[in-house]
């Protein structure tokens, strides 16, 4: 894993690779008092000719910055948080699986440590990256089975559900426990403000499709602006679907002919069933959905059997490091 | 420091206490990753006869239980709690401040410790307690000047406001920030469903009197259940006051004749004024002020001045341990 530390009001400087390990932290830290950490998510893929690359990791990068400014914490540049990510997959190459079998994900952390009593930045913030072999993040191979919450909700406006904050995950636990005991695949919630319009699933974004209008919720300071989000909208806009991003009511979400999310951790998933109250509903999956296309072309491109026309992929250079 | 672990599933058996120092945590806990983390705080008095006291740990006990129920997590036992207060404050017995100089803040953390990728209740969890003893947390000798924030929101309803989640806290710096920098003691924050209602302080519950009637926001999902704040109630209801639990508007708090804020940290602390976008109010503070009337009446029963007739105080026997 890969390790940085800067003290409050310096910024980051080299790093370094150290085994994995637990770390040694304050028991006074913001990260264990008052939840000022961030994470990031990426993954890292093989090719069939052998070639490791990663997936748009400035858009993590940026999004980790936005995400600092927010807590009111340092976060390393763009550079060094791209380079860190490298050297990190460099160090656990023989751990990124071949082609079809996996990826190798990528968990960037950036936590506000340094010993504080009161609600305050840290005095020292530790930016950390480890690695772990995935497969499947659903287990289901078929769509997903989604319950809308209507009794928790993710985010609210001048809150912290537009970034990559840790505090917008614990508060979902419950919600999805709850979930999957009645035997749905993840939860999707409402807004809290009016309740009536969808934000996003425990951990990924939404998009619901109606003939050629392709719709996601809007990233306006409740929604988090996923990589895989913007990708697939820029896809589905490529092969001329009408992309737009504003509020989508409930009513919309049960009139739609298809529903997928999205995420890193996700790839691009499509929903087989929507359940509010006591309505539930089903839509197009499998051959014939837009979500198994889009899936395929950015898998494709991930993996390297499509040319890589919009330079979101990253070789990692296997003689560095 | 006090230190207990319990795995998922299990129950919290017996800790221990061990000498102040970092704690080794997996970079893939819960607690690092999705906030999944509680905090109490409460305060150790030492009495001008010597003894040492705490004041209602199984409430801050209870808390934690509602708070660990909400993220899904495994607290300790109501008893195992107050003892390990008890354990923690008898180890730190010579960092109680003599009388009148300080007390000994007390912090028991609940964390989602081991090592899970997923958004997931933790495989264990880690009971913690450390202490140090502290003076006036609000630097300021007179009342706290507030500025009402209408961008930044502190809680939504079926989020985590009403527990002592630590997702609730690194939210609210960046607005702490801003305030104190535009020369404001603390910020007061507006419910996030309207924003026509006060809710509460970055760390503390607020009060407004006016006449006979002193009202406070109610705990239903979005306000933190203070201990200081249910104390304080009972104190000014014993001596007349007509307290009321509901909503109170920004317009009743701009028409108010005092307003106050109570906690563990602030004990109650008058508020000179509150500044609403242009409109500045001034309150009544000072010898005449109902805040000044009852943090008399809670420290004298903390400080063993007066008979503590609510048996409110748990004492700490120096013989044990």
């Amino acid at each position: 894993m890969y390790v940085a530390k800067c003290r409050q009001g310096e910024s980051f400087t080299q790093g370094k690779i150290v085994p994995y390990g637990d770390i040694s932290i304050s028991p006074c830290s913001p990260i264990l008092n008052y939840g000022q950490g961030l994470f990031e998510g990426l993954k890292a893929y093989r090719t069939e000719d052998d070639r490791i690359r990663i997936f748009r990791p400035d858009q993590n990068a940026l999004r980790m910055q936005t995400g600092a400014e927010r807590l009111c914490m340092t976060p390393p540049t763009l550079e060094q948080f791209v380079e860190a990510v490298k050297q990190t997959v460099l160090a656990n190459k023989k751990w990124v699986p071949p082609p079809g079998k996996g990826t190798l994900y990528i968990r960037p952390l950036l936590l506000g440590s340094g010993a504080t009593l009161g609600v305050a930045p840290a005095p020292e913030y530790t930016f950390l990256i480890y690695a772990s072999p995935v497969g499947d993040y659903h287990k289901v191979s078929s769509g997903l089975n989604l319950k809308v919450d209507h009794k928790y909700h993710r985010a609210h406006s001048g809150g912290t559900g537009g970034v990559k904050s840790c505090t917008n995950y614990s508060p979902v636990v419950k919600s999805l426990l709850e979930a999957k005991s009645a035997g749905f695949s993840d939860v999707l919630f409402l807004d809290a403000a009016t309740g009536r319009n969808i934000e996003e699933l425990t951990a990924c974004n939404i998009f619901i499709v109606k003939g050629n209008i392709v719709s996601t919720p809007p990233t306006s300071g409740t929604i988090l602006p996923g990589v895989t989000r913007k990708s697939i909208s820029e896809l589905a806009h490529d092969i001329g679907y009408q992309v737009e991003e504003r509020d989508v009511s409930v009513d919309e979400l049960l009139e739609a002919e298809e529903v997928f999310c999205t995420g890193t951790a996700v790839v691009v998933k499509a929903v087989e069933t929507v359940t509010f109250h006591d309505k539930k509903v089903k839509y197009r999956t499998g051959e014939a959905a837009l979500s198994t296309k889009l899936h395929s072309m950015l898998t494709n491109i991930q993996m390297g059997v499509v040319e890589d026309k919009k330079g979101w992929m990253v070789d990692i250079d296997p003689c560095q490091g």
